[in-house]
């Protein structure tokens, strides 16, 4: 595909500085983009570098200036180049051969299954019965869907997944392979030296435009719901128990794990191997930082940090053996500030009496 | 259903106090169960409420009084009440209609298969030859199970599990979906700058009464057997590696990892995100605290706690910067004292020279 | 199968002490092996009990000397006995009744299928487009493998495995079960309070003699590829993010997780649930500790570490309440040693003005 300069900027409701003429065939990344290319300048490194840039055009923030340069200034230059870059290579589906719409003849389908216009079920898949699934969303091969399940339009539910009863899946959701929805939460009551299990009837709702990673475990609630809210966005092996809920937009990153009936905020960032402990609140706009383990709520727009960074091992060896003698160290440093308290008295006494 | 309160007493081996005639149709949470329905009240928090709930009957602790509401006095209240809710509100098994007892003819099935009656194999299982599995036992869509594998009775394997040769699997066990027993223990003999595998020939055993969360993964022995005893639970994302024993009624939380070759003991508790170094003795009865790293055996009672908790990150900062230098802080108290100790040791002589 | 002592030194290029015509029936660990069968002195600590060791006959590193025993001596006596255990009890692949060559009529395959001689395609397989698959490469049930993807030969990939499109796996490598290969990388761009997929069109490529756990996530990169070398063993549950290289015969164990672009090296070793933050370089030969976060790059050859590990509960209570106090420690000593030194000074003016 050949688009014009002009072409791009409407699409992306952006302005042209430079020929507008100019023709675009791909789009690629700064370091790399050629004449007949786009590439976008997100951030001041990229932008000091404008006019050493090869590109057929630059996609620039408002009010950047490079009078020898074809540019395209727009609000935010990454997702304008998101647009164009999609527009221009189309990403073939995967495992387009089962794009076909329709269900395979090698899929189980329940009763009362209500299967959305150019849906794909391909093989392998079992799906239970009551089940409403959208138009256009593809349920790749072996994943298996609980009755009553419910799930939006142009969703992805990748391969090997599995979303157990009366789940509901929202619209343009994604939910890459291994993941499970809707497990038992992790409740048991104590009989004696045994367990007995908590019943967990309630659901997961996920809201419309989340996309899950791969291999997540999202369990059911107990009672109610376990909701994932729209936007969220979880990288792989997330971890999120029972009647959690997680705000809209909130971004969960690779092993958090979120422990039953804790409340995050709209807009947070959970960082790598963060842990939050059960029955909290985090409030919007937080940040947790990597392997934090938070165990107090946590007010609006905090950021939040507590592991350890790497040190050398010889050192290390050291400060592991010093971290358990605190208690010590401080009590220590308290009665040296005493002592010296004391003979600075005396020191003022003595020249007083003296 | 309808059942009176002497015959839900009856069944609960409790005693009335109160209307023993008084009808009661569903369970419910403290906080919303009304006329005609049961709940139970737990702890201190909800006994000192008994008067203001509206509830039907209210299960509680022997010795609880509150003349004004119909009572059910047991030992155990929480555990009552999920007995006398699963009988009022029998949960629907996931995927009901595949819950035809029987083999589905798109399960494919191995030479010499021991099927117990009433068992369900459901779509897209595969099962190896000499499995033998128990009577009223549930296998989900997507399950492989290989050679020689033994599945006891009214146990339940979800959806995309896979569980390797010869494993043992008890009774009355439940494994949520995605997980994986019996893959290869990671075992590799340096061999200059290259590794050697080392041959898993062992087995996983899982013992009745177990449930294992889901995605969580459990490595077959190297010879012997990994050993799952009977009660215990596991949260979702848990690793228990080769040759690991854990003893009965044990919790291992979410994102827990066991190293090769650690024996945990019974009625342990693992917080979540905390890891066993390999070849330690967790004795019984231990509690390991979030995040905590063991490197070291841990005795039988004892509770051991390492992560660090949430900070303001402004702060943490600076801490993170002051840990490496832990060392150095500890040295220069001493010098403190030194000099302390002579100065105070001159102040003497001077006084004594006086 | 019964080999003669000098038959068997033959096969691992060792040395026979002792009765080269001892028959030798099985391999077995060192605590159990009897007479008529061989086991191996790996380190010190066997060495020294090497005449009380009832075998047939010991495998042990050259120099070491036992005249009452048939000894084979060889360069690396563990790697050694893996071979001949290997030879003496050839381990029966998993589910061996599906091993019969060829394409089982329950698997779907694409168009243009390159399927290697002897390879073994499981039920319930799904195979995109143009892929091909490598001699006697065995592809276990419930496995999905994307459009254009490539694997070499004699690779083994577990039940329950989905590979994702147009990624390269290489000869002799073994996927455990559950592990998703080429899923999206996590990568959002800020739009607003929203976030903006960005498209993740590389792959994941692996090459020869890769071992990779159960139950693993191994992203595509955005651009270019996401690269695990040659001789790389993963343990289970291990999250290496998009455009990640990982060096040759590296080792992460279990819950490692690594972000975005970082590069590890050759021959590294990262200890459980230690975790690498994005856009670093982890030289060669380096050791990561346990639960160690790693925040800068890390040199060739060093050791970092950073977990604490555990202490009794009470005395981590204080513990961790004086560690934020850190700063307030450290302020207060130097103030303690400018107090001092006053207190030093005056002393010595007095002494001066004497």
């Amino acid at each position: 595909m050949n688009l014009k300069l002009e072409k791009i900027a409407e699409y992306l409701q952006g302005e042209v500085r430079g020929d507008a003429q100019q023709l675009i065939s791909a789009a690629a990344p700064f370091e790399i983009a050629g004449a007949g290319q786009i590439t976008f300048a997100g951030g001041a490194k990229y932008l000091k570098k404008l006019a050493d840039c090869p590109a057929g055009a630059i996609i620039v923030p408002k009010g950047a200036e490079c009078p020898s340069k074809n540019l395209i200034c727009v609000k935010n230059p990454q997702v304008a180049f998101i647009r164009i870059f999609e527009l221009l290579h189309p990403a073939p589906k995967s495992l387009a051969y089962l794009q076909k719409p329709g269900i395979s003849p090698d899929a189980r389908i329940g009763k009362n299954f209500a299967c959305g216009q150019d849906a794909v079920i391909s093989h392998f898949v079992t799906i239970g019965n009551d089940v409403c699934i959208g138009e256009r969303a593809v349920i790749y091969p072996g994943v298996v869907i609980g009755d009553g399940v419910k799930i939006g339009d142009d969703t992805l539910i990748y391969p090997n997944v599995t979303i157990l009863d009366r789940c509901i899946i929202g619209s343009r959701v994604i939910i890459q392979a291994g993941t499970v929805i809707g497990s038992d939460g992790y409740g048991f009551a104590p009989d004696g030296e045994k367990y007995c299990k908590i019943p967990h009837l309630g659901i997961v709702q996920i809201d419309d435009d989340v996309e899950i990673g791969a291999n997540n475990t999202i369990d059911r609630a107990t009672f109610g719901k376990t909701w994932i809210q729209q936007g969220v966005k979880t990288d792989n092996l997330v971890h999120v128990a029972h009647n959690v809920i997680v705000g809209e937009n909130t971004l969960l990153v690779a092993f958090v794990g979120i422990s039953g009936s804790t409340k995050i905020g709209k807009h947070c960032i959970l960082a790598g191997q963060a842990g939050i402990a059960g029955h909290l609140t985090i409030s919007d706009n937080v940040i947790v930082g990597p392997q934090c383990g938070v165990a107090k709520d946590v007010a609006a727009g905090e950021i939040v940090s507590s592991g350890l960074p790497e040190m050398p091992h010889r050192l290390w060896l050291r400060v592991q053996n010093i971290v358990p003698k605190l208690p010590e160290m401080k009590k220590k440093i308290s009665e040296l500030e005493k002592r010296l308290e004391r003979l600075e008295g005396k020191k003022d006494g003595e020249s007083i009496s003296d």
